[in-house]
């Protein structure tokens, strides 16, 4: 019989830690082979997006930031927290334009994750832009600090081939970008 | 002048939360613009490894789990966390051939990234193992429930250009496997 991987019937859950936009619970998880895991944790944190923006002149419009918890200055795709129940096209299109200051004609999904599953509740979304009008109207959040850096299509391609790229999730995305705009062929 | 981007200050670091491998720590943090954010939440979990395997008839070994935080059966990349210390290549190869019984003559790093640099201190290194040999031996943790799926390079390429892996910063690995192989082209 071929073998059928099945989910754990949760028991018991606890919020053990909640500020903010974060908890975290610890749960009693029934596996279907009789075991018990008490506790595993799950980490409930927002949904969040980025954009991969390309300007008329083929630019890709990307933003440095410094990002605390890793220590580094990042150069990565605009983006950030979905609002609890905001759509997420909507939500990546306001923070595209908040940290930016470009609006996009054409706006696609590229596709969805789980960013961690199993440690992580949340989902993340990723788009292109393109047909992109420069408004300059930026409304940063208050404790962004956010430099706008616009990269010509081959020195893009280049840092992606030479994996220049760290930041989490925003590889593949940019890999999809690629391929969505006949950059890379398969 | 041109605007530069400059770290945070740590001005007090507590740990509200230490449980087996995870810690969560709320920091007092002193902008350059002279703003104080406290609490800043920073997520202490172990690096992990994946690695992208290919046989010699040019399938690719993955992995089916069910990955309970995002309740989903999860078709993924053998890997897994790195234990304090450790190679991030020992890992690696550590956890191929304990997940999947295969052992590889040719295993090179892709790339490695911040998984999610504003929330979590930690790294993931993704692996391209190729010259593979299956010994079967599988030595699976504890609570590891597994199925190897082996999925040949056009069913692969498919998957991946139609965007249907969904697990967190894996799509990127595969991209640049992909890539490495000759098997996307720029």
């Amino acid at each position: 019989m071929e073998q059928q991987i099945k989910p754990w019937l949760v028991q018991q859950s606890t919020i053990v830690y909640s500020q903010k936009w974060m908890k975290v619970k610890e749960e009693v998880c029934l596996l279907p082979d009789g075991q018990t895991i008490n506790p595993y944790f799950v980490i409930d944190v927002p949904d969040f997006c980025n954009v991969v923006m390309v300007t008329n002149q083929d630019e890709i419009v990307m933003v440095q930031q410094y990002r605390h918890a890793a220590g580094i200055i990042s150069l990565e795709l605009p983006g950030g927290m979905i609002e609890p129940g905001e759509d997420p096209m909507v939500a990546a299109k306001r923070e595209m334009e908040e940290e930016t200051g470009y609006q996009a004609n054409q706006f696609d999904l590229l596709y969805s994750i789980h960013p961690n599953p199993p440690l992580e509740n949340n989902r993340a979304h990723f788009y292109l832009a393109t047909q992109l009008t420069l408004t300059g109207k930026t409304a940063f959040d208050q404790y962004e600090d956010i430099k706008l850096v616009l990269i010509k299509k081959q020195a893009f391609l280049d840092q992606l081939l030479q994996n220049s790229f760290t930041h989490g999730a925003q590889v593949g995305a940019m890999f999809a970008a690629a391929i969505r705009l006949g950059w890379l062929k398969s």
